[in-house]
């Protein structure tokens, strides 16, 4: 895809639809395919919100707030820049739901070069933390910016060690809700050469359940992530996991059984992750995949995705695909095949009821009952 | 093969062989495939290093030492036990060169029963020990006798974890010269359940060079081998060299890439050894294995092996592969088609050379001047 720059009413409208209810990344990207542009998609959210049986009205971010959450960033020095910039890294713009707007901190220049992402326990070992250490500055010397998420432990050892080169830190809340707050000064050192970046709005306290979304943008920048250290149902296996499903190398540390702060990273060897003890066993593998940015995409996208018709679809297609869907999820070719009807009907119906908050959109397009 | 009793003059003819000079495990078993009986083996043993260009005559030991190295096993309770009876650990015999004779102290069922190998270094961490006694446990819970070397740190944790169920512990010297010393009270514990195995004579110091040398009985004997710690280019690795080259498993216990006793282990792993965290990872790979009683030999033996005849070779058919032999190791293959020659003609100058001192046997059916 070619880049092409926002304008400031564009990006507006881009920031306006990805806060507005019921919209996620991949239901921005549809409507944005569907409609042509954010304001054509914003225009039509009322009614096909309505079509797909909403109780009350759809609440679309009103443009006051967008502009405002837009002087706040300037304020701090942040940029938002959208999938279709030229800004936009590359492989995060990649994934399938890659957030269509990112506010960007520091240095822009950082999220173009190659990226590697370290995580890990906030619970490290002195051991686990020195070799973080040493691998993150390692793999800066080669020439490898370092992902990280700002946590306690492996993390910020990880920042700590590539801040000359380059360290981009990905926050699971907005750019002024800092967490943990004591990190506050190393992000201000990542910014000078590196960059923090996050899809969540300014002023937004990042909840449990934002950490692991987060996560998907560590791994989606990355040619590959090292799990450094990991206890069982870990953060970092999370990451490990959207890294898989994205395509991307997986790349974990041993350590004694004896130590439950290995039990994630032995579990992820066993599963077939790459051992790492010295950056050379990352970079060996990571180096032929440098070239292939043809290839980024881990999955290839849609191709007999049409446009919706602007006509409302039959009352009667619309029940059968609605009697279709149930809390497992399903995907589009079923809902056609068992429904009787067009793909881009059953994709106008799954939008609208989407937009209503009645169905939810799952990974590798799957749908099912909110 | 099926199991045939030594009588009394065959076990000691075949210790006076294997205790001759220029004779180990693979010209031992040339030798008896050769004349038929160790008997036949030494009254042809002069004529056939004389031809072979000895300067003098190879020394063969006396009856008497027999009888008397004899005697002395008996006093101390081991049984010289070999290849062709069935009270010898079936996988062991059917390594390439499995010692001809062992000496057995303890309890000999316990070589009838499946073996795991748990080897690692003598300066073990706290972790690695607690590990190996864990793993040795439970293995044993599972029916299991672990084999190992009765070194200090994981082999003697190995041994302690696997008294109960039995334990195997293969010297690298003579029963009389237990090694390391302090051990031989671990040793007589090992006796009542498990047994010590030795190739070597009586009275025999182990030196350095034969500790690596014992290691191939401690993977011959086991279904697998497991390494717990172990530093670069340490003893541990060369026992997983020759499990691998024995066709049996090699499983790896992983370790911080900052604690040196860990690079040998991780490094195992990057080569494609089975991570193990618990007894299971090792259990379910063996399990199958353990019905596997018919194809116990890694290589298949020389079919195109023939009695070497009684006549003697043609003198320049034996200048001719003599001038063929170098320092570096050449197969049978290659010397019968270079020199134009039969393999019966090649084998029985190859045998004469070696009984002469002149040349050096390598694994896989390579030869090498000495």
């Amino acid at each position: 895809m070619t880049a092409s720059e926002l304008t400031h009413d564009e990006r507006i409208d881009w920031l306006r639809l990805i806060r507005s209810d019921n919209i996620g990344p991949r239901t921005f990207k549809s409507l944005l395919q569907n409609f042509g542009s954010a304001r054509a998609a914003l225009d039509a959210l009322p009614a096909l919100a309505r079509r797909g049986g909403a109780t009350r009205p759809i609440r679309i971010c009103p443009r006051a707030d967008a502009e405002r959450e837009f002087e706040t960033a300037q304020r701090l020095g942040a940029k938002f820049v959208g999938t279709c910039e030229a800004a936009y890294p590359r492989r995060l713009a990649a994934i399938d739901d890659a957030p269509p707007l990112i506010a960007v901190r520091g240095n822009l220049a950082a999220l173009a070069r190659p990226m590697i992402a370290i995580v890990g326990s906030r619970n490290a070992s002195a051991a686990g933390l020195k070799f973080a250490e040493r691998l993150a500055r390692e793999l800066s010397e080669a020439g490898f910016v370092i992902a990280s998420g700002l946590a306690r432990g492996i993390d910020a050892a990880a920042h700590r060690a590539s801040l000359v080169a380059g360290s981009i830190a990905v926050l699971a809340g907005g750019h002024d809700r800092i967490y943990p707050e004591p990190h506050t000064d190393l992000l201000e050192a990542v910014l000078h050469e590196g960059a923090a970046i996050t899809e969540m709005p300014f002023g937004w306290e990042p909840r449990a359940q934002d950490f692991p979304r987060r996560n998907r943008i560590i791994s989606g920048l990355s040619l590959g992530v090292v799990i450094v250290e990991a206890a069982k149902r870990s953060g970092s296996l999370i990451t490990a996991r959207f890294a898989l499903e994205q395509g991307r190398e997986v790349f974990a540390v041993p350590g004694s059984p004896i130590d439950p702060r290995a039990e994630g990273t032995n579990g992820l060897l066993k599963q077939g992750a790459a051992l790492v003890t010295e950056a050379a066993d990352v970079i060996s593998v990571l180096e032929p995949i440098l070239g292939q940015d043809q290839s980024l995409s881990a999955r290839e996208p849609d191709r007999d995705e049409e446009p919706i018709p602007g006509d409302e679809p039959d009352p009667d297609a619309r029940a059968r695909i609605v009697a279709l869907l149930g809390p497992a999820p399903v995907g589009i070719d079923d809902l056609v095949r068992l429904s009787n009807s067009t793909p881009a009907m059953v994709r106008t119906v799954l939008l609208e009821l989407e937009l209503a908050g009645r169905i939810e959109r799952h990974a590798g397009g799957m749908f099912g009952l909110a």
